[in-house]
């Protein structure tokens, strides 16, 4: 016998292909004409108002519902983060309590959920990290040495952190000339597919983290696009790694889909090469069967899956932390541009245009790299039992440079 | 005829070599047993409580000084700079007021003078860039070709910034060994030199910053150890940066010496190699004649100047903003080592002892790296027309790593 799935008074939540079901409840910070941001959890085609329920005795997190970020929700810790989804799973139930302040989606405006503290991007998709090591640097030093032993990630800006739906200019940099740096648009714009784990606790400075506890840290997880301006990368990434070719924008979902939604659909990932030191070594798989894609204008271009990477995001958190790096409730951790082995399964046109050189089609024409006014989607859902954990749209449209 | 330099009515201000005479006014956060952390300005042996000078209407900062850091201070802009620095000139000039509230400086705890945004950390030293890189990647790939071209940096981590004083623990890490990596405690474990410049205003995401409109962002200088696990470096930088080798701490003095202090000393930097694109050249130098160095246990091992420099903060600053990246108040900017030509004026272990192979002298022994149990100070000062334009200490003291 199936059990059948739990379902929610909200009728939408109930649908089928519906990202935001019951089983769901992801987190995220809205508006509404006239009233300041506050925290809310999406239910089918509607908004819950927490900073509402709280102010009606219904929760108590100490009035953090009311910020306009959920740090500080966040900060609270885990007992917490599990009795509001308990008492929210009971509130939105069949018999629940049809007296909710909800607000329909279509009236709200979706802010940055997170005040995000810092921003860590990483590179733990093998396919991905051949496919672009080969194009930056010939298929005999793809692969870098340590690439099979450690998480290999970088600090990213934090401040150029942006929730979708915000434009993305095309940025002016140097590029690589004939005779020397040219001061130009980027000519070679290109998206990353990417989740984003959301660190919820914090370590002291000189503390490490086991790949357990690292786990025991996240929060949950955002859809992530990093922005990357392929040709300012070629000219300026050695020896200090990227950054001006990051740093016009990432885009991230509105909403945080908690590792709690996830759970049913823990899976392994990718084959492991080599053994890991102590450190990094990880008790139980560390990965979801999570569908992830884009799409450009509309027209899906790729899609992968999550349990396709090499490491997870407590490893990345481990690693992170293991030289007394203190860690924040708010970083967030992007796990890598996840591609698998095809081409229709690339999380970069870099990788699926090889470098450039072959070009896409598209409806109505073709493409190597992002042309102006396109817009870019990611997606991502998992899907078990009749219901999908989504997590909505997470979307940017690239305006022309300003010279 | 010389002017006799201002004299302020705090004797100890007036001595020869004084880091805080009445032309210096550097702002920190301290604070007194049983109160908590506040702004102040340092002035001879004292620190003047800027808190308590606002509740004597003295000053008016909306309550910023009573902040524990000076980030709202800072944020109220250059207007409000020029003048509090104007009245502080006035009340602790010789006719001043000699009932100002003033805390011996032995009696203050001194804590972390901002809240640290994000933290960029730039390689502008030329002699420090080659003799690195010769050690990292030979002879004739020493200087990267963009390094005359741009000012290259890397996001670092604002979490693990810390006050004077505060101990650093060894990190444990992945090292190279013969067949794969070791974990092991760092063993090349290293300081670098560098001065800190602080945002004091945000732009926009997708603006640019002119190098003239980023001097003018600039609040103030600290002085700034980048300390560097050089073999955790090796294994870990290619290709995306350092990363863990650089999260184990960076000290700053509590001390921000403001870019009006430092006026006086404006110095043109080191030769210009070839023209820099327009958007990186500066109308009038952007360096400072500021002696600079830093001791072991005590003694003195180098020292150089600021203007041996290839880049100023301003053009990193106009740098960072170049693909449109937001930055904030608060957000520090790490020179990058600063290294003159020779080796008694290196900025780092790492060249002074050629990449270890050269051990330096100490009193009692000798030195490739740094010991568990060393003490790293930096000093730097501006002098002329008998005052010094000082920034106070910068130490930090080795822990033994925790295995």
């Amino acid at each position: 016998m199936t059990d059948r799935p739990l379902r929610s008074w909200v009728a939408a939540a109930n649908d089928a292909g519906c990202d935001f079901p019951i089983q769901n409840l992801p987190y995220g910070v809205f508006s509404v004409e006239g009233q300041a941001p506050r925290c809310g959890v999406a239910i089918g085609n509607m908004v819950l108002d927490l900073a509402e329920c709280e102010a009606r005795g219904l929760l108590d997190v100490k009035g953090a519902f009311g910020r306009p970020d959920l740090n500080d929700f966040i900060d609270q810790g885990r007992g917490i983060w599990n009795d509001v989804r308990a008492k929210l799973t009971a509130l939105l139930a069949e018999d629940g309590d049809r007296s909710l302040p909800l607000v329909p989606m279509a009236d709200a405006t979706l802010h940055l959920p997170i005040r995000v503290t810092e921003f860590t991007d990483f590179y733990a998709s093998k396919n991905h990290a051949f496919n672009v090591g080969v194009l930056f640097r010939g298929p005999d030093n793809a692969l870098p040495p340590q690439w099979t032993h450690m998480p290999i990630g970088y600090n990213g800006r934090a401040s150029s952190v942006v929730v979708s739906g915000t434009a993305i200019r095309r940025p002016m940099g140097q590029i690589k000339g004939e005779n020397g740096p040219v001061w130009s648009a980027s000519r070679r714009l290109d998206l990353e597919l990417e989740l984003g784990a959301i660190v919820g606790a914090s370590s002291q400075m000189g503390q490490r983290i086991s790949v357990e506890e690292a786990e025991d840290m996240i929060f949950g997880y955002v859809l992530l696009n990093d922005w990357s301006a392929r040709d300012i990368q070629a000219w300026e990434y050695q020896p200090l790694g990227p950054f001006q070719a990051k740093a016009l924008g990432t885009t991230i979902s509105p909403w945080v889909v908690t590792q709690a939604a996830l759970e049913p659909f823990r899976s392994a990932g990718a084959e492991r090469l080599n053994p890991l030191l102590p450190y990094l070594q990880e008790e139980r798989p560390g990965f979801y069967d999570l569908t992830l894609g884009w799409t450009m204008n509309g027209q899906t271009m790729a899609q992968t899956n999550y349990n396709v990477m090499y490491y997870s995001s407590a490893q990345q958190l481990a690693h992170h932390a293991v030289s007394g790096c203190p860690m924040r409730v708010g970083d967030l951790l992007g796990t890598g541009t996840i591609s698998g082995p095809e081409l229709d399964q690339t999380g970069a046109l870099l990788e699926m245009t090889q470098g450039g050189k072959k070009p896409v089609q598209i409806q109505g024409g073709e493409r190597t790299f992002i042309e102006d006014g396109d817009e870019i989607g990611l997606f991502g859902y998992a899907e078990k039992d009749g219901y999908r954990i989504g997590f909505g749209p997470c979307t940017g449209k690239i305006l022309p440079a300003q010279e």
